[in-house]
């Protein structure tokens, strides 16, 4: 459509606001316009003919990996035969019904049914409304608080930014908003007490959630939400026994749990859900990236059992529930989710995220973990990230001003690797699509090493 | 892919959790399933072949009407080619960018940008977030609240839905929550005052509005949202005046306007935008449904100059914007915009509203303004609503347990036409694709006729 690359780039900085952008710079010029053309397997190509090997996956969510031609053919097929139609009172579509039995087929046991959205954002406000419903279906109008964790990630609306544990999402948003509590990051490395071991402080996490359970009372405490492994906040997975010693104190005080599996959903730490993966008993789960490999926008609410018990209860005293999104269920989305979870079947991608996940975490520990500069290197998964330290012995960090994270991700950018620098602290990520071979592991972590070296010595 | 529509039914009621929809007697089966196959121009197929005019256009988001090959070939051209890659820090595609640059072109002059996002409430969650970044950066940290209308429609999240004016969307969910506030609805037909003139209505209206600004304090306020034409709280034009009235109103105090134009934007009413159409000068305009005519989730905030100049001056200062979806932008969904606006401008469906919308209404009024029951019938362009009352002289409402609105629907749906009864009141509303045709026209009118013949004699 756009014939000279110079006319592109000026529609772009006269008009285009792109999202986490540095609005100023780009307007400007100062910044770099990148216009992605192509991408296959897990290569994207830009207008200038450049091609990255993309190790995190778009945002975490091309899981099946690009140029997939079963999911395009799936788009293609739905867009000619009907491109919309509303799920609005009972209506729906052969792709939304047939995914809804897909998606309860594969998440846990204990799960009823699927609420669908486009974003995670989204879905974790449909999470909040049928959180407060559900109480107050069941009479107990003042059990309203969530508590959420610091460095948990959970959206970037004005409440799902509340539930989100990170200044960047706060700052000038006047956020977080009543009634959204933040507990503990159960981020061992960067523990206070560095005595304690794993399994002490998962223990110190419960805890801490149980006194501010106590100190809420009980009664106004309606929800926890949590990511199975930390995402945006640092790519952290849980320390030993986190997720037993959390959902016993949730069981204790009748507090919901909310898992948030954007991320985690549909295979990325080798199980089809996080939830399974740690033996957690949500009541909702939260999906989004995994369902679609991000081919088209679709979120999704799973409701368990008992909850969505309850809320027929209510209904039937209440009459209709009013809360629906005009894309609930859009037909090429779930078109494409059909498709994607089938592909992922098909060439049993979990297991290669079984067989090559363990690989690459152990090429960048192999590779990283002797350097000075290098604090932790973790991992579930083909989920991983490497995070950079001052001084090792201290676990001194880095000051934010020094931007060593996003240096060492724009060196590794150079070398034709995309990682991404996490926004809080000087964290390397890596969430590669599920098709990752071990060649292309060990080209990560070989331009990865360079990167850091490059950028630290 | 479901092979018996009895297995399909079964899926559907133990695992599709629908929007709006009575979650008790759709899973107890009490309630019809209807899946929809296909459709074509203003008419949707189901699964046992009965076909039906869509005289809603979906939910009012089928702009250009089903079965658009353009948009369909766009679609899956964009699916092959590159279905995925994310917006953030300065990326793009071809599409978003060429969408920016249309949208742009096609706004009131002062705009300047646009931040998409996929639903109108995720633009609207937007758009309360740039109010308060942008009173941050004007050092003016107090000025947060926002006042929408009753009967207004802007979302169904937790704040979106508070800014929404309909009991459906706030009982048992606790909302509306603050910083929301409400005035009074410009809904001239149910004024408490019917010695009011229009004018004189208009003049009441911006009165209380103003009086609720100083009861607040106007260092409190920063901003007003409201439709062009009231949508879901009832398809309502606003009386004589009222834009003009309301604008000074807002400039007097320094409130920034908000303009929700997910029903509006792009053609409804026969101008391109209802803000064009009424005279508004927004600040933020909200467009969703429009702007794909619904083949893809697509949504946006388009930014006036104003606003952008302060955003970028305190981004300089305050870094990075902590704001962004995974899908902002989505490929699939910015070539479906792009192939939609275009082909809205080659068949000239906006000249058709002009046409089609004053002859659709004619015929409306011609039929029914005649009944004993029938209060008003209104509209603008290609939106229209008929409303039903108990007694005419005394404009006293039917009781809504006699559901009065909801079985003229359901008559008319019998009748092979699909119209919307309204949530509030007992309005049937008409919001058909642009293509709608005289002689399609003229057989909604006799439908509509015929069924509240049906129901009300």
């Amino acid at each position: 459509m756009l014939d000279a690359s110079n006319e592109r780039e000026a529609f772009d900085r006269d008009h285009f606001f792109h999202p986490s952008t540095h609005m100023g710079t780009h307007a400007r010029g100062e910044s770099p316009t990148r216009v992605i053309t192509g991408a296959e397997g897990v290569r994207i190509t830009d207008a200038t003919g450049r091609t990255h090997v993309d190790a995190f996956a778009g945002l975490y969510c091309v899981n099946a990996g690009y140029g997939r031609t079963e999911i395009a053919d799936a788009i293609a097929k739905q867009a000619h035969e009907l491109a919309y139609y509303h799920a609005y009172v009972g209506h729906g579509t052969d792709a939304s019904i047939q995914l809804s039995k897909m998606i309860i087929d594969r998440a846990p046991e204990h799960m009823s049914r699927v609420y669908f959205g486009l974003s995670g954002s989204d879905a974790n406000e449909t999470n909040i409304k049928l959180i407060w419903f559900y109480n107050n279906v069941l009479g107990r109008p003042e059990k309203k608080k969530i508590i959420s964790r610091w460095r948990g990630y959970h959206g970037s609306g004005v409440m799902t930014g509340s539930l989100t544990g990170l200044q960047l999402f706060h700052n000038a948003f006047d956020l977080p908003r009543a009634p959204i509590l933040h507990t503990v990051s159960p981020y061992y490395f960067r523990r206070q007490d560095r005595s304690m071991s794993e399994a002490q402080f998962s223990q110190y996490c419960a805890d801490q959630l149980e006194e501010m359970i106590l100190a809420e009372g009980p009664d106004t405490v309606a929800a926890f939400i949590g990511e199975p492994v930390l995402g945006t906040g640092g790519i952290v997975p849980p320390p030993a026994g986190y997720w037993q010693k959390i959902q016993a104190v949730l069981d204790k005080y009748d507090v919901m749990l909310v898992a948030d599996e954007v991320v985690t959903g549909f295979g990325r730490l080798g199980s089809m859900f996080g939830s399974d993966h740690y033996g957690m008993k949500p009541d909702l789960i939260t999906i989004a990236k995994g369902l679609t490999s991000a081919y088209a926008p679709l979120s999704g609410s799973i409701v368990s059992k008992r909850m969505w018990d309850g809320l027929v209860s209510g209904v039937d005293e209440l009459g209709a529930f009013g809360h629906g999104w005009t894309y609930s269920a859009h037909p090429i989305c779930a078109a494409a989710g059909v498709a994607n979870l089938k592909l992922i079947d098909d060439l049993a991608l979990i297991d290669n995220v079984r067989e090559v996940g363990p690989y690459f975490l152990a090429g960048l520990k192999d590779a990283l973990e002797g350097h000075a500069n290098v604090g932790e290197v973790r991992g579930e998964g083909l989920l991983a990230a490497v995070e950079f330290v001052a001084d090792k012995d201290d676990r001194r960090f880095f000051d934010a001003s020094e931007k060593v994270g996003p240096k060492i991700a724009a060196a590794l950018f150079e070398r034709g690797v995309i990682g991404r620098a996490m926004p809080e602290g000087d964290i390397l990520g890596f969430a590669p699509p599920f098709c990752l071979t071990k060649e292309d592991a060990d080209l990560i972590v070989a331009k990865t090493k360079e990167a850091v070296r490059h950028v630290l010595g």
